[in-house]
């Protein structure tokens, strides 16, 4: 993609000096005494060819650089966009929070049915990993004192660069005015000369590596201003973005509300450890909010500063990431993003699960298992499966402890949103807590027979060192023992071939002489029972308000209504996602049909169906179009009192259920023991008549 | 209660004073010089008795002052607790969060059990309240920007009295060191004179009613001192409850963790109101965490930091409080405490529910809807009826607003514990946000026809009033238009007959006279559309914690093992409530029997019923132990390759039922269609061998 757009960069470029070329000729054409009117009349007229041909060529170019990230054009995306959150908005599936008070940025409420949605979205998951899986949930608090996140590292460095608008005080994130800079530069202006715009996508791509001087510097460099008031800006300072207060009464116990879910689980890593009889592997589960006090919040639900996370723990032997039910999975094929790819400016591909890790692309069954199994919830959520990939992290992405880290991102008119986090985290957390807390964080291997094994012991003289080292005796001894064993072997050979060797004690920072009966170096033999080690964890992260507005995109589309009047808004959710199964709607106002109507609902209850009575007088067709704009999947209208017409959303198909069997039918289909389909073979068909969209 | 407890008091005092007389008789017959032998033996043998006898008296004191809220004694209690709790604690039920960090005093974890106890029991509520009723449910963040806390009166209001150890800075609830000392009192001093009885029992009764300088006086005057150090203690001053934090980079916008769910539904009104048709009554619910930060959190799970809120919000006509579906709770006997009953020193009574709203005990029909509901709630979950009681609110204890209030309240060993509060807050919270906010929160009442309306209008006459008054015309014109119709009406009457007329002016603290002139008063007929009010709320809030410990209490017990050398411990919780609702236990090891035990373990995933697989070589007896003791209600042992034998936890009654038909048994009575009575019937039963209690 990059090379399409620098070639047409180049040939804009070209086209651009021929027309100022042309221009220059016209211009002296007609200052010249005596230009023959044709002559000037053909030059204006190939001037005029040739500045069609540049304007083709730039909006070419600008149509590349702007859907560089994804297929539509940006104005169409935002026309969906647009379309998609009003109908949000305006059913409450999501609200801004506070609203009578003019609100707080970042902060959103789900209204009634988003919040269903929502339940719907972490019961799936709470069956699809933590029942099916055996993962053992917790449910820990967000008020978390100081020394668990100074142990994980958030509190030094938890952190947004910053900078303030030099007058008014308004805060903006560093990286977003850079980035924002960058894109814009380049999508207006088409005659950049390439070292530059290679240079603005360098930034773009480098833009998380850059200390708060570069940053500083880049923004300087480039007159970047405050985009309200134009004021100039701050040099940029890192914002530690966690809600800080205060826990118990005598304000000495400073707390966060917790950025993510996970230490809560790290911390609990010995009962769990335990509770699962002292085996690995095994998975620790937590679905709960977490708070990020953003620099400045944007893009809706998804940059927030409160949201719902769902984490999971995966504690395994490092020496062997195998996964027993990685078959299961092995043969998905999915849209993948490699490393390689990526740094060779190659697109997305899709990649056999089993192929992925048997070649090394994934570092390990158990990593791969898990991008299957997030495959599976997400797209049986409802997310398109060709708009969702999963991009493997680039070094410079990765925390210098990671093993592998993939992102499950899924394609939205904002582009394409990390939805969920899979990252090989090897032993760095339970270890940071194993030292802060004192609390040894390990598991034990019990071998069936005790082995025999080798051990490098150091014994460093003290009264020799002391005589030679006064002083710095410690530091020596301290140095000795912390030899490899490759050098110790070698000091120790030296000593019995030359009796003195030099040593290098880099807390000196000099050169010793080391003699003999200084030190004794050997191999001892001893008897292992068991192995002890610090179990690495592999951890999938979900944004559960990122997963659901995505799946509001995903599923959301405008149809005419019957008369092309007007368009009428449809989302497509899958009955498990649904806020309400089934719409109860007498066909007209009588008491026979709303006794009927009400036997239906007693019914569904019955059977555990969220379901709605709709008997307001409006026609029909507005009933279905009201309920198909927060996507209810089956309408059942009462037309008779022995059966009833169901409906199905998307295909607008009816069958004909007689009363009696309206419950088990809609149970079996809602519940995914059978499709829609085979409803429709089942049932006679009923045509429709003047019921929709009227 | 408080009688048989005076009456002890007296007799004990008696007997005391006869043992001092008696004493003194010995002790003067002894020094005497010619007193007989059997003289002084015979005075000696009737102290003893005498000193029996009130021995006799004071035990029975002692167990009447320590039983006063229970029927067992405070020691027999204790030991359950322990029993319990260590039985919850060592099996992950619940954690002290932040352990290896030696925690943090009112923050817990739920481990597996405890984590998915508590899912199920908001499963339930969400399909008991939310799906039953239609209600809207909505998920607003915690993070609360102070003007909403402002207007609902927390940053002023919501704070407990607090001392601070002069020394040692430890701070201290100033209401429970006073409480604590008067129980303790009344507890071990058995002695007290009978008007000091009295007067330590009315400071425990108004003790929220104390300003800080009334409970601060009490302090000083007992000479209560800091319980850790006996150090002297600080003046009582209020602390905020809240944990506050910052909204945004700038530091310019506080904020709290909010103390409950119901603000985010109030500020909501208007949009809610809207999504209902603009139709009363409806009900809004929401699930959430909601923060307090205690001074000194104490009784486990029962006073913490951050716990799980349920509330509903049900927004009626204040005119109109009937409830169409209040037939379905009215005949339900309920055990209730109604403010009278408290007031005269009478306990809890059994009330028809029909006849507590028909007789005004409750004070409307859907405060009674839902103290029924809540009872159905509680009682399904595996409270036991008998310790449930709904206690309405003392006049002191409820908000000036408050039409009425009830709690109810479940007995566990720390006494009766309030865990929902079901509160008439009438119109108060919506007019507050309306208020603050500038948004009327208000609902309509669209007549069918307009109504005629008459509507007093006063006009004073403000050149006239200016005259008479000069300065003062403004205060005079506000008190005349504040008059209530009577009191106007009169006036009209008395300025038309004597043409002038004595006024008092409250905010002048003169009488004035006002002459006809001044002022004119007429009664208007207008024509009115519709009626627009501010819908009262009626407040179901459920503490899930404080519930779900009471629940752990009421299914606890513990039986003989078979061989009678140890208690075995069982949580007899309901299958709806069970964190696992059956195990799957191969009866020895064999690949056969293990094939089998995963075929089953498959059968019961495509029923979505929870299940852990024990392959453990240990006896069946202690593995059925094991589950007992998380309270899994159902047992399947693999002892053929054909049939299984399924095991009730309480009964330990067993059937034998063939493995296609496992599942869909196993399904039937989890979900409540069947008893296990019912399967009882129809499957053969299968004799207690070996198997159970090893």
């Amino acid at each position: 993609m990059a090379t399409a757009e620098e070639s047409l960069r180049q040939t804009l470029a070209e086209k651009q000096s021929a027309v100022d070329a042309q221009a220059a000729a016209v211009r002296s054409l007609k200052s010249a005494p005596g230009a023959s009117p044709t002559e000037v009349e053909s030059a204006v007229e190939a001037l005029k060819r040739l500045k069609i041909e540049a304007g083709a060529v730039a909006r070419k170019l600008q149509a590349a650089v702007a859907s560089a990230g994804g297929g539509e054009s940006s104005a169409s995306r935002e026309a969906f966009r647009v379309s998609c959150v009003n109908t949000l908005e305006r059913r409450l599936f999501y609200i801004p929070s506070f609203k009578i008070y003019r609100g707080v940025a970042g902060l959103y409420d789900y209204g009634p049915p988003g919040c269903a949605v929502k339940a719907n979205v972490l019961a799936y998951w709470r069956q699809h990993f933590v029942l099916e899986e055996g993962m053992l949930e917790v449910d820990c608090p967000c008020v978390t004192p100081e020394v668990v996140l100074k142990a994980s590292g958030h509190v030094e460095k938890f952190t947004d660069l910053m900078v303030k608008d030099e007058k008014t005080g308004t805060c903006y994130r560093a990286d977003h005015l850079l980035k924002d800079f960058c894109k814009d530069k380049l999508e207006k202006d088409l005659t950049l000369p390439s070292e530059k715009v290679a240079e603005l996508k360098h930034v773009i791509a480098v833009l998380d590596d850059l200390s708060p001087d570069e940053l500083g510097a880049k923004i300087k460099e480039y007159g970047i201003t405050a985009p309200d008031t134009k004021n100039s800006l701050s040099d940029p300072y890192p914002f530690n973005l966690m809600f800080q207060t205060s826990i118990g009464p005598s304000g000495l116990l400073p707390g966060y509300m917790r950025p993510e879910t996970a230490q809560g689980i790290f911390v609990n890593f010995k009962d769990l450890y335990y509770y699962n009889g002292n085996k690995l592997p095994f998975a620790a589960a937590q679905i709960g909010q977490a708070f990020r006090n953003e620099i400045s919040p944007r893009q809706g639900l998804l940059r927030v500063r409160e949201f719902t996370l769902a984490e999971i723990e995966h504690f395994v032997d490092p020496d062997d990431k195998a996964h027993p039910k990685f078959a299961d999975v092995a043969t998905s094929e999915i849209w993948m993003f490699p490393r390689d790819e990526q740094l060779s400016g190659k697109s997305a591909k899709k990649i056999v699960l089993g192929e992925a890790v048997s070649q090394g692309t994934v570092n390990n069954e158990t990593l791969g298992y898990f991008i299957g199994r997030v495959y599976l919830f997400l797209t049986h959520l409802g997310i398109d499966k060709d708009r969702l990939r999963f991009r493997q992290h680039l070094p410079n992405e990765m925390a210098h402890y990671a093993a592998d880290c993939w992102d499950a991102e899924i394609e939205c008119s904002y582009g394409w949103i990390e939805c969920v986090g899979i990252a090989d985290r090897s032993a760095y957390d339970l270890k940071a807590h194993s030292e802060k807390s004192g609390v040894a964080l390990v598991a034990h291997e019990k071998f069936t027979e005790p082995r025999e094994v080798e051990e490098l012991v150091i014994t460093p003289s003290k009264k020799d060192l002391g005589i030679a080292f006064k002083n710095n005796q410690q530091m020596v001894s301290q140095a000795l023992q912390a030899m490899k064993e490759a050098e110790a072997l070698d000091m120790k050979a030296a000593l019995e071939s030359k009796g003195e060797v030099e040593f290098k004690v880099c807390t000196l920072d000099k050169t010793v002489a080391i003699k003999k009966n200084m030190v004794s170096i050997n191999i001892v033999k001893k008897k292992e029972h068991q192995r002890v080690f610090t179990p690495s964890v592999i951890e999938p992260s979900f944004g559960i308000g990122r997963i659901i507005y995505c799946l509001f995109e995903h599923c959301f589309y405008t149809r005419p209504s019957k008369d092309g009047d007007e368009q009428l808004n449809v989302f497509r959710f899958p009955p498990i996602v649904a806020p309400i199964k089934c719409t109860v709607l007498p066909l007209i106002k009588s008491k026979e049909f709303d006794d009927v109507a009400k036997l239906i609902s007693k019914l569904l209850r019955a059977a555990g169906i969220s379901h709605i009575i709709d008997i307001t007088g409006t026609s029909i067709g507005k009933r279905y179009a009201r309920t198909d704009e927060i996507g209810v999947p089956f309408a059942i209208t009462v037309d008779s009192t022995t059966a009833v017409t169901i409906r199905e959303r998307d295909s607008k198909n009816q069958v004909r259920v007689s009363i009696d069997e309206v419950a088990s039918v809609m149970k079996e289909v809602i519940d995914g023991q059978s499709s829609w389909a085979d409803v429709m073979l089942k049932y006679p068909s009923h045509a429709s008549t003047t019921a929709d969209a009227e």
